[in-house]
């Protein structure tokens, strides 16, 4: 791999999630809390429309507009798409891109603490989980590796290497201090990584750790009209990144039923009642715990 | 007092609330499980469009629409304000009532708990926060009775008795279980004292108790030209109803710098960190700890 010289830091993709936005107002009035040796570090302030009007999106969930192909339709030309656009000229083009490296900053409403997304499972990213871990102990690492950099729709998708910066819980339209503390920790370990892996300077690292990856997501429970008639368990709230195990109570109904988990792995489910996600009426994600080796 | 007959149940007053909006639709399902003996109940959806666009108002806030001057400005006619002019038509009006108590549900993102917020410390009022704790230990009781019902905007004014059931931390448009549980028991608890009240057969309750009244709202930290720069601190942070003396951690400057409490009094903040309360950029509500006696 080439070494790593254009950053870009993306703030407020979600234009409710205050963590970024906030994290950025404070880099550009102090640049130098970001300044690394041999990197050229920009920010990018993804969706201030949302923000202004207090919400994730306009039109469109801009964190799922950057495939290939729909960055080069010019037929879907709401906010967020020609956001998308813009900001693949900015830091892009995919597939071609000036930026080596994307961070985009992330809030959730879930229990998630500090969690880093890594797009990929190279031998950069599985070391970069590694350091993360060294620093942060308190965080968690998932792998959305499952389709590849040019087939994924996130913005941090456009550079060659790119990952997200997830922080919970948060309520939308909020900041909270403990979550925004993590979000400037993770950030700055990551540069402090980036710099070391260029340098070939990174300190011993454990051979193996611990981490997730994706595998599905689960559907709030619905009625034949669509409407929601339930909510996740009271076990399940708050408990991302604990397992769960066929027969686990997963919902309650509002008539009192408890629907249990059925599927036949050990689960870990994370992103649980997230509330961008009731627009797709999506409960939680499910993940497998996995063992990442160097 | 007057036996209390007409009884109506208010949710949904702020659209991106979510528990009292599913408890309607489980009480119009099954209306069984609000019956009570010489009680008229009715449940009223207040701000159906603010649920519909996910949003706690199109317009401007309905719960502070409930003035006796606003209710006869017809020059007020954006949506809540029509909303407002609607509801008191249905239950009210205000002054001469067809309703004799409202209860209004509602959600903080706030680690309030499942608090009780009196609108008059009288003895009817007095006794309902003696009955909710001697049932609900973990409940909190606030009198925001600083001025008469006449003078009183929020909703539950309506009604010669009104109350407000504010139950949190619930991100917005979010349904926890734990705060649609603690909702459900804390109206079912005020229907059984209301029922116990009329029929003179309330069981012996303490001859006193602590609960908090509203002294004043704070600030979030704000530059000449109205920007935020800075946050709730940690310390504070889901603090609600842990006492504040001066000299404290308050907020914290994005540039680090930390503001203490420079109050003359025992402060006890509650509402900390409301995400609605951006809007006017307010960071808590201060009261401080009374007795209440029988």
């Amino acid at each position: 791999m080439n070494k790593i010289n254009q950053v870009a830091i993306v703030g407020g993709t979600h234009g409710n999630e205050f963590s970024g936005i906030y994290l950025l107002k404070k880099w550009q009035q102090s640049p130098q809390l970001l300044a690394r040796e041999n990197l050229a570090i920009k920010t990018v302030f993804a969706n201030p429309k949302g923000f202004e009007q207090n919400k994730r999106y306009l039109d469109c969930d801009l964190n799922r507009q950057f495939t290939m192909q729909d960055l080069a339709n010019h037929d879907l030309a709401n906010y967020e798409q020609s956001r998308a656009k813009a900001i693949n000229a900015q830091l892009g083009p995919k597939g071609n891109a000036k930026t080596d490296f994307i961070i985009d900053l992330h809030n959730t409403t879930s229990n998630m603490g500090p969690t880093l997304i890594l797009l990929q499972s190279d031998d950069f990213n599985k070391k970069m989980g590694a350091y993360v871990l060294s620093k942060m102990p308190e965080a968690v690492v998932v792998f959305e590796d499952q389709v590849s950099m040019e087939e994924h729709y996130f913005l941090a998708s456009i550079a060659p290497q790119g990952v997200i910066v997830e922080i919970g819980p948060q309520p939308q339209s909020v900041i909270r201090q403990d979550v925004l503390d993590w979000m400037e920790t993770m950030t700055q370990t990551i540069l402090d990584f980036i710099t070391l892996y260029n340098n070939n300077e990174l300190p011993e690292l454990p051979s193996s750790y611990e981490a997730y990856n994706y595998v599905e997501s689960l559907t709030l429970p619905l009625d034949e009209q669509g409407e929601r008639i339930g909510m996740v368990h009271k076990n399940v709230q708050d408990n991302d990144f604990k397992p769960l195990t066929k027969g686990d109570p997963l919902f309650t109904l509002f008539n009192g039923e408890v629907i249990t988990y059925q599927g036949d792995y050990e689960a870990y489910p994370h992103f649980i009642n997230e509330a961008a996600y009731y627009d797709n009426n999506l409960a939680m994600s499910l993940g497998q715990k996995i063992t990442i080796t160097l």
